[in-house]
């Protein structure tokens, strides 16, 4: 948030004065804490009420900001690379009788529109993070619900895959958001209710209307929680459900762990780079240009060489940068709608090492498996980017396999056919051959959507036989006019076109409605089947995109300001 | 509408003064023209374009509005009902060069949002309907673009089985929404573009950011058209096709059509009336009471007989004043947030009328068949309407079989345990006997909403043991008790609790946000897996909404309102 909110995106005033910064370490928490206990690590939600990443709002109640929020992911990632013996994590709360109250309300309430979309989304992707560590990391999510859960309270302990709730009386799971604040769940409650929990409809519905929410017995009938533990057997339950969940876990007891080191990141206003990533911000044009360097070196001759390497090995690197850089543009910068994205480097150790990945991987390496879905999920975070995406293929670029899929993700994509005049052939230059883009075995796998499908499977849905021909020529590199052929590139403009269409591709992206753009992105990215995920993403955040932007919520006399001052909200009462 | 647009709900100049009627039959038609010859019925737009619904905007290049799409959807109802030998539907243009403009521009620029919005919903069902006459009743329609199909002219001709574009180096298909108005093609388009005709996502991209569209031969080669047929060779070619579609289908030669004879409906301001349903308008409640009767008598003899008595046959009659009904309510009552859905009458007679069509249908009776998808329509409208639905069951109630629907689609149901101790339980009277409801065979099958489940499935969604306890007890009047045991219903309060618990839950429901229930609701009635119907009113319908309510778009200098001023939009650059 680096401009102050306008007319249009009022109310503003809890815009943050400075930067976001995404990196974090244990050392510096100021919220959670992480205990490793063997196979079972504990984070303890225990949210400095002073602690807020903007002024104007205290985090009362282990409420949460974003700035909690980035301490969570970053526990959450740590745990999968940093500690390879954790099979069970336990998510309790620090403070007496409250889990955690969910998001800030006066927070919320302060906030521009963009600032509460981009928060619902980070959080969204966290808690879909824990899910993919229950999933594909053998490290599985249990929610110690030690007082009352409400509302992004209760939503983070639905992220787990077994809810305990304390049966004190007292204490309570509740989605209070609708009657009090006259807004949706933000983060995937709703869903999760209904299609992760199977809490059957009607009661549902009910539970979401009563503020004060359900606890004890009736929320297991309902099957809002697992399991109502009393107090007295509280933690001896909890301490039994970690190890019955590790005991199912094939993480390695005996790996040494790969440390996160802190990324080299430099940056002013108009360059952001990192070691392999480099990202220019062109503020008139609204757009930035994103370069991603291949691999300079062939890969290490094993995966265990590749883990000595730790977080220097190329393939964890690149996605560690372009995970922060995701994050970084969609925070702070809102105004650069279009991100261009070019590669450089040699396509065959690109290949290379997505190969002694994915081979590794799949002959069981945890160390290779968590690199794979981190890179799933990166690319993931990249689907449900508010911004037009673009990819540029030029000679010297080395678009092939997981590189590939920043062009498959792409909004569209344009390849060079031949080379530019102006290089000279002889010179064995990179340039001066024409560019190519190389399908591997990465790009029909492991790197599914949110969807379930593959960028891949997804371009081609509803046409087998595109996807036939296309991946018959895996491992092929392929040419502007073959790449256009098979429907892998969506343009193959030669020299003399080149810088012309792209120059109109790009200019006319940011003559448009961003907001249009924003909604046309999410559905055609979309195509074909829907999950949990892509329900979260496209149906509920939707829903409370535009539940956000009324006034009913977010005018003067709306549900969310007005909350806590001691006056009801006024609604306008036609249904819409 | 009934009242001016508020301040929160501008701009509103386009509101009608009076109540909008959704009765019309094709000698009133001002728009289209309906022939029928043999087997191929041909439905030509040629709008008028002093016609609009509301003062202040002229309906010119085939453009239309809310009376034009009303037509359009009659037209459609009596093709099924009226029409037993049309095999198959040209939908084509009257005027020249142009196919149809989509929804008239001024019109959405000046309708309020809520206007917009039941607008769209209310387009996307017919466009659902044409589809299911398509796939469920032997009439395939057929798109002879016979000149420019913009936007909703494009998103019509999506919704045909087969589309065929002039050739003749003007006429394009196109989806202008975005680059023209800073909004989202609202009926469909994106997800027919993506999910029905498969084109590939960055030439959709593309394409949806192309004012003048893509016509000819790329438009074939992109999947947007079947074909494009040269202007010499068209008249033949439309007629040779809507010949082939026409063989494909096994509606009978030489039935006789049942006339939908005009709905006996009689209303004031606050209460509506037809034969069979009656609905009393609370303004100070902010509720309709809606009352069902199930039939007097049993059921003719067979499906023959039925057929006779035409549109007075009963579950045909009840269906057409509940579709009806729905219509009026969402467009005219936006305030009256709560329907309260009531029944009276004999259950086994409703499952008596229920046998009869359902084994007629199942034996391949047209007229059955059709009077079962219109139950099906009718009650898909009621899963995607904004409003809170409730279900009261209550002694001298018929809540079975397809009358049991209403209270499935139902967000809460409450059925009365015991009897209301007031009633003398010795006088013969049905009220003396405990509500009961029923399950009959037409709950199990053809009744899917439009996530392809039925309502029953779609509750038990993850509870397969719950599924197979409910459904073994068909056939069986269930009292309260075991209803709630079964989950069948939501509450089971005696005659003590059930005034208070009934007020308790409507007038709470008032209470809430009326966007945030219209979110929830939305979220919570479709679990489980998605189609492209549940895609469009779900997540596409929601990012439109969201669109629609965006400064960019609405706003004084927003595309929608600046469109035709020669003035440009203004845009926040903010993405979101």
């Amino acid at each position: 948030m680096t401009s102050a909110a306008t007319q249009q995106d009022t109310p503003g005033e809890a815009a943050p004065a400075g930067r976001i910064e995404f990196r974090v370490s244990p050392d510096r928490y100021r919220h959670w804490r992480l205990c490793c206990d063997g196979p079972v690590a504990t984070l303890v939600m225990d949210v400095d009420e002073q602690g807020g990443l903007v002024p104007g709002y205290e985090l009362k109640l282990n409420s949460y900001d974003l700035g909690v929020d980035i301490e969570l992911y970053d526990a959450v990632q740590r745990l999968r690379f940093e500690h390879p013996e954790v099979r069970a994590v336990v998510i309790t709360s620090g403070k007496p009788k409250i889990f955690c109250a969910g998001a800030n309300i006066r927070m919320l309430a302060a906030s521009p529109h963009g600032w509460k979309v981009n928060f619902c989304k980070f959080t969204n992707e966290t808690r879909n993070g824990i899910e993919d560590a229950t999933a594909n990391s053998g490290q599985t999510y249990l929610a110690a619900v030690n007082g009352t859960a409400s509302g992004g309270g209760y939503e983070l302990a639905l992220a787990c895959e077994h809810i305990m709730l304390i049966d004190d009386r007292s204490s309570a799971v509740s989605l209070p958001e609708l009657p009090l604040l006259g807004v949706l769940p933000g983060t995937g409650g709703l869903t999760r209710v209904s299609d992760k929990r199977h809490v059957r409809r009607d009661l549902a519905d009910y539970f979401s209307t009563k503020a004060e929410g359900v606890g004890g017995k009736k929320a297991v009938q309902w099957r809002l929680v697992d399991e109502a533990v009393p107090r007295p057997k509280w933690d001896e339950t909890v301490a039994e459900r970690a190890a019955e969940l590790a005991a199912r876990s094939s993480r390695p007891g005996n790996a040494e762990g790969v440390a996160l080191t802190p990324l080299a990141k430099t940056g002013d206003d108009h360059l952001i780079t990192y070691d392999h990533v480099e990202a220019r911000l062109d503020r008139d044009a609204g757009e930035v240009d994103i370069s991603v360097k291949g691999p300079q070196n062939d890969p290490p001759a094993s995966i265990a060489e590749a883990r000595e390497q730790g977080a220097a090995f190329w393939p964890l690197a690149v996605t560690r940068e372009l995970d922060d850089l995701i994050l970084d543009l969609r925070t702070n910068e809102t105004e650069l709608g279009t991100w261009v994205f070019r590669t450089q480097g040699d396509p065959a150790k690109v290949l290379a090492y997505d190969e002694l990945v994915l081979t590794s991987a799949n002959t069981g390496d945890w160390f290779a498996n968590e690199v794979l879905h981190y890179l799933k999920r990166t690319l993931r975070r990249l689907d449900v980017t508010s911004r037009s995406l673009i990819a540029v293929i030029e000679p010297g670029s080395c678009f092939a396999g997981s590189l590939l899929e920043l062009a498959l993700a792409a909004d569209r994509s344009f390849q060079l056919a031949g080379v530019f005049e102006a290089v000279d052939p002889n010179t064995g230059d990179p340039d001066a051959e024409p560019a190519t883009i190389t399908l591997g075995d990465i790009n029909v796998g492991p790197l599914t959507m949110s969807n379930g499908l593959t960028r891949l499977q997804t371009r081609f849905w509803g046409d087998e036989a595109g996807y036939e021909a296309a991946t018959k020529r895996t491992k092929e590199a392929l040419e502007a006019e073959d790449a256009a052929d098979l429907g892998l590139i969506t343009f193959a403009p030669d020299d003399i076109d080149w810088d012309e269409e792209i120059r109109i591709a790009t200019e006319e992206r940011a003559s448009f409605s961003p907001d249009a753009l924003t909604g046309l992105e999410a559905n055609y990215r979309f195509a074909g089947p829907e999950t949990m995920e892509t329900k979260i993403f496209g149906r509920l955040s939707a829903w409370q995109n535009w539940i956000f932007n009324r006034p009913n919520a977010a005018g003067p006399d709306g549900a969310l300001r007005r909350f806590g001052t001691g006056q009801r909200a006024v609604f306008d009462r036609k249904r819409v």
